[in-house]
């Protein structure tokens, strides 16, 4: 996969409008300034087209399936043409299913309890904890972190090359890391799982809010992604992909909507025969409110040309990158090397600062939301990092004491709602916090890096 | 557990503002009607203060947990002070864990997935899908049908009786049936489950969004009910109750937010250490709008004065039950008899008419809509309306033709949103349609009951 470098129309180089683009918050250093979000690879904000189009159905919410009201059947039909409109999103073929379910975590963990009985997976050691961890009940086979796409092909290769023939397969591999934001090589590493008899399911978490993602192009199996990372946060997620394996399992959740008839045995016992269809795995009443926002959030990244976003955001990628560089206390995190092709999620440490006390700073100083930690993938930041992989980092809990070599690292991530002054912000405040060092005291509280705002607080 | 039936106060009888209440839709026989909501055990509109909450938060959401800025700590605040919420609205005990799922469904799978070995399971065969099949792992034992809520404890006591005294073991037990509307002995059923050394969930789905419900004043072990019934439609749900199983339990989705720590093992494996917390079960990004939005409800049901609305929906009850009885060719559902106390959820069916039929006219010709089948209960329903339990019905294409004796049944239900007039023309439709009979045709299409709107739709 590579990323367009067409040229930009200047027509559509805007910024999208995003939902709390003119929200502003207090610094300590006194007064407020708009706040910056650039946290997307966590939570994106809600496009406005996305509110809008939630807030227009909202008093027109109803029961869908079996309602008989017209609310119900507005509602029915919504649900389903949502579907519709993210199996286009997507490019599914004909037979693929769009199951919906609440996150990546949910579709990835849908798609483990679906496996086929001694089916071996492989996963790359780098991957999210949410694609690195739902096959608990699989023989895994965990790859070594490569260092060029390239060796990702070849270590797959290898490693099914090794397995046994005969038995399912299935690899599972992230689009664009979560860390790094560098791509991975999808289509390839689909080629070399076919070749060999294995199928292969695409963690698109950070890649589909970048880039279109196709899945019959790309020759994938199944395709996972989240609407809170895709401009839609309002609790659904995605499963497309090949229907057989997902037909065949047992129903995710068992209850009503999965469940066609249900019936008592002469013995006492009760039989139920499941839907075959995606509400197999859809047990309750589905979110309409969630599903209907992802599709909206399609509809929207089409419409506005998704290429031109690409573009504009590589503009961004290039800029925080260059910038970045200026500073040589900043060490950006990389698995694939300077050329890679990346997304706009990029992590690094600063030389000398703990990166909780950083992004603490970024905050409170500048209004800049960033996050730090090991980003939910601790084997791939502690690779990076030069710790020992092995070495278990905590997430949830800030490093002690600021100013000693950080454990973590420091994630800045944007997308198509971010505006240029929000980039210039943060390099400016890396820039700053560098050379002048932070302009107040920070402390740990409640697992939290936070201004200290007694007596000594601000610094000399 | 019994229906309070306190004095109304005046001021405070009327309904609770909802979304949609001003919705017009099209009547097939010409003109527009304000929409009659009177589905909401399927799924209760929002509460117009749940909207202007999440309207309000909705410019503040961002990444919860690790994100360093303003907004991500500002809405981890608020995540975390809605579990505080919904603790305080069921009367928590101070061990009691609130854990986060997608709805009542998930809340009994998650608990399901959480049973210890070897567990027994207790559950009537009168429950809705969700609190029937869950119990995959487990012997379950399926209890028949009381006709009393004697009876009810009474089979259970006979049940536990004879189960094997020393291993784990679970009752199920619905609150208030999503069929008719009737209230359980639940207090009564979790003291003989406790008597046995048995452990109690209570399916509180069609309970709390009706009644008051204390976890402690009622000594259940947990409670499971869902966001879109109460008030909240925003894909949330929630499973409250004791930490101990849910903390030795493999977590319920892998994934990020769940682990603590990662790492790769000397020998290629993954250690992963775990969250005891209800993160433990709560992986990927949480719904932090779904959340809000149940808590939002919970203080607008408390604030409103839920005794209050107990008893202006009980005025309602009586009022629909009464109009009903005047009707003779209406058999209303009922497993515990007329002075059984209930919520606003009422099943029945006409003589003569097809339930599908009877529905979608009440839908085209006056505006209202309720739900026709068998309510994802299909062996109670079979039960109630004398089929053979063992007939499995189908969920979710309505019957064939017009006019013939139903095998599904028509569920009117209503609750804090639902104004007088809804139910006043709600009567007045099922009087007119038995006596006068549909003015329009149907016809089955794309598994719906819809007019006909070809050239002979209309009845002589």
């Amino acid at each position: 996969m590579s990323v367009t470098t067409a040229a930009l129309d200047p027509s559509v180089c805007a910024p999208l409008p995003v939902l709390g683009q003119d929200v502003t918050v207090p610094l300590v250093t006194g007064g407020e300034v708009v706040y910056a979000a650039l946290d997307y690879a966590a939570s994106a904000p809600a496009l406005q087209r996305v509110w809008d189009d939630v807030a227009a159905y909202a008093p027109y919410y109803g029961s869908v399936h079996r309602g008989a009201g017209y609310l119900s059947q507005l509602s029915t039909d919504l649900f389903e043409n949502s579907r519709r409109t993210v199996a286009e999103f997507l490019g599914c073929r004909a037979e693929d299913q769009v199951v919906f379910t609440r996150s990546t975590t949910d579709s990835l963990n849908l798609l483990a309890a679906a496996l086929p009985a001694d089916c071996q997976v492989f996963v790359y050691e780098t991957e999210h904890h949410a694609s690195l961890l739902p096959w608990r009940d699989a023989r895994v086979t965990y790859l070594d972190a490569p260092r060029t796409p390239a060796q990702a092909v070849e270590t797959l290769e290898r490693a099914l090359a090794d397995r046994d023939p005969y038995g399912p397969a299935l690899v599972c591999v992230t689009g664009a890391s979560n860390v790094t934001g560098e791509l991975w090589p999808v289509k390839e590493l689909a080629a070399a799982a076919h070749a060999h008899g294995a199928r292969i399911v695409l963690d698109a978490a950070q890649l589909a809010p970048h880039h279109p993602v196709d899945i019959a192009e790309l020759d994938v199996d199944w395709v996972a992604f989240s609407g809170h990372k895709l401009y839609a946060p309002f609790g659904s997620g995605v499963l497309a992909g090949r229907a057989d394996w997902l037909r065949e399992a047992e129903p995710y959740l068992a209850g009503g909507g999965a469940s066609r008839k249900v019936s008592r045995r002469a013995d006492g016992g009760v039989d139920v025969d499941w839907h075959t269809t995606a509400a197999r795995h859809e047990a309750g009443s589905p979110n309409v409110i969630g599903v209907y926002s992802i599709a909206s959030a399609c509809k929207a990244l089409t419409e506005a040309g998704f290429d031109n976003l690409v573009a504009r955001e590589q503009e961004l990628v290039s800029r925080v990158r260059e910038g970045l560089a200026e500073v040589p206390e900043v060490q950006v995190l990389s698995l694939f090397g300077d050329d890679a092709p990346r997304v706009g999620v990029i992590s690094f440490v600063v030389r000398g600062w703990n990166s909780s006390h950083f992004a603490a700073a970024l905050s409170a100083e500048y209004g800049i939301g960033v996050r730090d930690g090991l980003f939910c993938a601790h084997p791939l930041v502690r690779t990076l990092l030069g710790s020992d992989p092995q070495d278990p980092g905590e997430c949830g809990a800030p490093e002690a004491e600021p100013g000693e070599r950080s454990l973590n690292a420091i994630r800045v991530s944007f997308g198509a709602g971010t505006p240029d002054e929000h980039i210039d912000r943060f390099l400016r405040a890396v820039s700053e916090l560098v050379r002048d060092g932070a302009r107040w005291n920070y402390r740990t509280e409640d697992g939290r890096c936070v201004p200290d705002r007694g007596e000594a607080a601000r610094t000399a």
